[in-house]
Formats: C-alpha cells, structure tokens, sequence
C-alpha cells in the first residue's frame, strides 16, 4: 500500500506549538495471532524486524512535532510496557483504562484532559499500531493538519488509496476549505465498500482511505461530542475534573468508536475538513499485510519466502511467503505464498489468501479454555 | 498400502526350531527429517504413536516364532539405543558395525557367526524400520518361508502388490516350488520400475514387491555369496572365527546390498524362492507414506489432518494432512494435504506431494556444517 504522491518536504520536520500526540495503544491484534497475543498485542511488537516496536515507532515519528508533549492510552494490563517501551513519554501521560471502551473514550478522555491543562492545545490521535514508510511526509502532512484544526475543524488526514481496497473505510472529500491549500471539506465517511464500489472510489479521485487519525482541539472534539452524546461528554469532563471518579464513570461510559461517536455526524454538519497524504501507510491488519510490507510480493522461488527475524533461521525450497523464526529451524518445501509463525509455545502455518481466517483458531482456544495462548 | 489376500491363520504363532531373527537396524531415513535424525533414525522412533518404535515392533513381531533367539545388527552410534530399547534380546547379540557397510555386511555378518554357533540354524532378515499391519499374517509367511529355507533355499518373501507403484524393487515369480504349496522360483529381481511398466506387473499378476525380507540357512548364504565374492564371504568367516579380527577386516568389505551381491545371481542360479505374502506392508519411507498409514487417504477438511501425537495440540480450520506436534500448539489454516513437523529445535512445513524433496533440506544443512540439526 506504498502511495508515492505527496513529495517528500525539502526541510525537516520542526516542533508544533501547543501539539499534542494522543496514541491510542489497543487492539488485540486477534488476526496477527501468535505474534500478537492478548498479553502482548501487535502494538508491543517488532513486526518490521528492525529493532523498533509499533508503538515505539508511532512516538518516533511524532516526536519531532510533539517534543514531549505526549499521551498514550492503553489498557491497565500493558500500561507496564508501554511505560517501559517509552522512555521518552513521562509516565504519568501513560493512561491506563480500566476496561476496554472503544476509541470514542480512550480519546475523548485525552481530550478532556488536554482541554484542562493547556487551553491552545492542538491534539492529533494516531493508533500505535500502523506503519508508515515515509515519516517526513507523515510530519509535513500533520502540520497542515494542525494548521486547519487551529481554526476549529475537526480535521482527518485522508489516505490516498492506492488500489481498490474493500477493507478500510473512505472519507468522501467535498469542497476545497479556503485558507488552506490542499484542505478539503469532507462530505462523508463511508463504510468498507464492496470491491466493486471500492474500485468506483479509486476512479474518481474523490475518496480517501480513511486512516483513523483525527487532528483537533480538545475542546472542539468534547463539544462536537457534546451535541450527539452529551452524558458522554460530561462523564469525561468530569473524570478530567477529579481523576478519583474515573474508576465510577468509567464502566457506564458508551463502547463506540470516534468516528461513529463525533466524525460522522460533524461531517453531515459541515465541521470536518480532510488534508490528504501520500505517505505509505499498512495497518498490518494480518499476515498477508505483513508479508506484503515485508516485500513478499512478486516474490519467486529463487528469491523464496519473506524472513522476519533471523534469516539464517530458515531454509526454504521452491517456496514463497512469510516465515516468521523464532530461535528453531524452519523448513519450507513446495508451498506458494505460506505463512508459518513460529513462536516459543504455538506455531501457526497457513497462507497469504486464508491469513484472515486465523481469529478463528483464536476463537477456538478462547472457547476451549486455552486463553494462556491467546 | 495395506494388502488384504492371505487371511490370518486360525493358529497362534508357534516357535520355530532354530530359527533365528536377524535384523539390520540401519538408514537414517533423511526423507523423514525432522523425525528421524542421524542420531536418532526412524527405527528408533514411535512413528506410529502406539508407544513402540519401529524396531521394537519389528522384534515384537519375530519373537513368537524366534523366542529369544535374535541378533541386531546396527551403527556403532545407534548400540547403546538399540541395547536400551531391546531389554528382551540379550547385549551381546546386538553387534556393532564399525562402519556402515550396506546389507550384505550387516546380514553376512550375522550370517557368519549364526553358521558357528548353530549348525541347524535358518535365519530370517528383517529391517527395522518397515510396518507390519498384520502380524499374525506375517508370522504364518515366516513359518512357511523357514520351511522352504531349510531345504537350501534362498527364499525372499514376495509383498503381494496392491497398486503399481514405481517405489518398490520387484520380485518376478517363476514355476511352483514342489514340495512347498504356494511357494514358488524366483525368475528374476527386477529394479524399481517406470509407472507405465509397474501398472504392467500388477495387471500380470506374477509379479510381487521385493520388501528386502531373506530367509535363509547361513551356510546357504554365505556359499552362494563366496560364488560372487569370494574374498567377502571369507572376510566374513575370517570374523566370526574370531572377534578380533572386526576392526581389520570390516573396513575392507565391499559396500554392497544383499540384493546384489547374491539374491539376483542366484535367482538367475535357480537357487531363489519366494513366499507370497499378503499382510499389509509399509516401508514408511517419507511423510506421505506416513500420512497414508495413519489414515490421511480420503481425509477431507471435517475429518481434519492425521496427528502423529497428542491431538490436543492441534487446531485445524479447513486443512488435511498430517501434523506431528511436540509440546506445543500448531494451528493449520487452510492448507491440503499439508505435512507439519514440530521437533524442539527445528519445524518442517511442506505438502505430501513434495515430502520427498525434505531430503533437499538436509542436504543443505549439512553442507552448510548445521549437522547438529540433521
């Protein structure tokens, strides 16, 4: 999902006032199973092979617009971690939910704390779980983000799809926004399409892959809440005013995500503006996105499978795919486009095309009791 | 390939009057890597999952008909296995080969020593590593084969063919043998033939698989192969006449299977006889054959892959096969007639088409040095 486009910017990244990197750290990451577990989600791996983790990633290339000014919000379980995977990020802006409750409030209550502790913030939400190939157009495209959501928009950055894809979600652009060249309005967000719509989408220029990353003032965002949720908002405002009540409210707070919650009905109000981007973008959603990301495409016999992690780890014969090694030997003979995970206590093996289908396998364990290899 | 035909004789086995099992525990079964292992080849495993290894199956079967008379011959690694699995047959009828030195070393070995210490004695060579499905079958080929052997024949047991395969040697009946109802001269040996030609032989009806089974008085043995070779049968002699003389003499003796070295000359000799036999048989010569013997013919996605091993470690969504897990959980996702070995410190991953290419794997392995892993 390389999309070449945006050029990369001539001058380096610089520090946004007053910007706020919020990182979302969730998901199970079930189709990524047994690399992702729920005790070690995909957000806490190195599913590129090169040194860093996914999250560590995200704060990388948000830090030279964030400087310091980070927070992460995960659940009670990883937030030891996160806290050690970072140290950059103060731990005490490493928030722990107390239960899983869906995006809306895992950023909203950054938001509501944002809005109390510096009235100019700015705040930009990035799932700690996607790669990015091209951090310098990454930056230059969130500080034209920034740049809108400082006159009140609540601001997406739009993806530009590189092929039909019928597994994200698009964001419809409308009118250009004046003042801001590049900046759109956006007319809708549009659920997964089917291929055949998906490839409609790509034809006419007009859609977006809709990346989940939102750029806007705290208190723009609570107030936007605030018309279609307004409990929800004041819960959060609450938990922000006195952090006592947040193990109260908490519990009662609604399981939505944000943009069912804010984006889509701001965007029929006319509220939401899109700045596009070029950068390449996975959200390695399975093992057929990883291979893909790990150049296993167009792959051939001679070339063989994919390695992520110790190369030497693996000996395939007339095979193509991804093996993932983890300190055994791994021998692939006479299979097309495979994946085999191996980890210390499960091992999966399957293919690019049934990648998806491994939820299942965790389904399965989950039912049967067997949740210490989930 | 389980042959029906002979039906099970309504007698249990008897013992047998100086008839002493021989069994060459050799090969190391490459195609069967990460099973079988240099240092630990298949004849030492439980390939079947019913808690006795090949070789203990194979003295299983031989020891109602030779009591306690048995002698082993195998590599000089593999004694101290051999000795601990075979707490039945006494120590000191396990020999050591200094050296591998193919079958007729190994068998004319025993032959040599079994010609001093019992002049009655009729031998019978069996390997280690085949399966035998029907025992009490084989025991009733085996009392008839001592039979016809006693009057000073070479007799080779001939596996009634159930399909044409190209795998197999083959053994090509002659005239009826008088005297010996259902026994029969051995024309000629024939060499693993075409497809084409094998469909041939089974239409023909003459013709029978060569499983490398020799009965035969040692003396008979060692004279028709002082015939051919005369230096090896005195070489032999030389060593059985006294112990000593091993270390000097073995490292001399020609590398040559008992097939060639005296079984197709003295079938053209008129000096062959075979047995029909119709108990199922299995060489067990790679995984496919493995799977095939465990039950993965016919299997289909419902039925799941064959499990060489704890099933509880298995979890398959729409796959067949077969999975031989070790400790940890394997999940198969949408793969036929896959094969999946699990061992501690190396994972094989290929379909029961190609499993004959594992042998690839070794190669590579050892000549890269990884011997350790072969």
């Amino acid at each position: 999902m390389s999309a070449p486009g945006t050029d990369v910017p001539s001058t380096p990244p610089a520090p946004l006032d007053h910007f706020w990197a919020v990182v979302p750290a969730g998901g199970a990451g079930t189709r990524l199973w047994p690399l992702s577990r729920a005790a070690a989600p995909k957000f806490l791996r190195d599913l590129r092979g090169e040194g860093r983790t996914l999250l560590q990633e995200t704060v990388d290339r948000l830090e030279p617009l964030a400087e310091d000014r980070f927070v992460v919000v995960t659940g009670a379980a990883h937030r030891p971690a996160v806290v050690r995977q970072l140290p950059q990020v103060a731990a005490e802006a490493v928030l722990a939910e107390p239960t899983p409750r869906d995006s809306m409030a895992a950023i909203g209550l950054a938001a509501a704390l944002l809005e109390r502790a510096d009235p100019d913030a700015v705040m930009g939400s990035f799932a700690a779980d996607h790669v990015i190939t091209e951090p310098a157009v990454f930056a230059a495209v969130v500080t034209t983000a920034v740049e809108v959501a400082r006159d009140g928009w609540l601001v997406t950055i739009g993806i530009e799809p590189t092929h039909p894809s019928s597994a994200f979600g698009y964001v419809q652009q409308g009118e250009d926004l004046e003042g801001h060249p590049g900046a759109a309005r956006v007319a809708s967000f549009v659920e997964k399409p089917s291929p055949e719509v998906a490839a409609g989408y790509l034809a006419s220029g007009g859609y977006r892959w809709n990346a989940g990353m939102f750029v806007v003032r705290p208190g723009v965002l609570l107030d936007l809440l605030a018309q279609w949720h307004p409990q929800f908002a004041a819960d959060l405002r609450a938990i922000a005013a006195d952090g006592s009540r947040l193990e109260e409210l908490w519990p009662g707070l609604p399981r939505i995500a944000v943009d069912h919650a804010v984006a889509e009905p701001a965007a029929a109000a006319g509220r939401v503006a899109t700045v596009p981007a070029g950068f390449g973008w996975e959200d390695v959603g399975d093992f057929d996105s990883l291979a893909a990301l790990l150049g296993a495409d167009g792959a051939d016999a001679a070339t063989g499978p994919v390695v992520l992690g110790d190369a030497s780890l693996v000996e395939a014969v007339d095979s193509t795919g991804l093996v993932v090694p983890s300190g055994r030997l791994v021998a692939v003979v006479g299979l097309d486009d495979v994946v085999v995970v191996d980890t210390p206590d499960a091992l999966l093996v399957t293919t690019r095309a049934r990648a998806q289908e491994v939820k299942a396998v965790v389904a399965a364990l989950t039912e049967s009791g067997r949740t210490r290899l989930t």
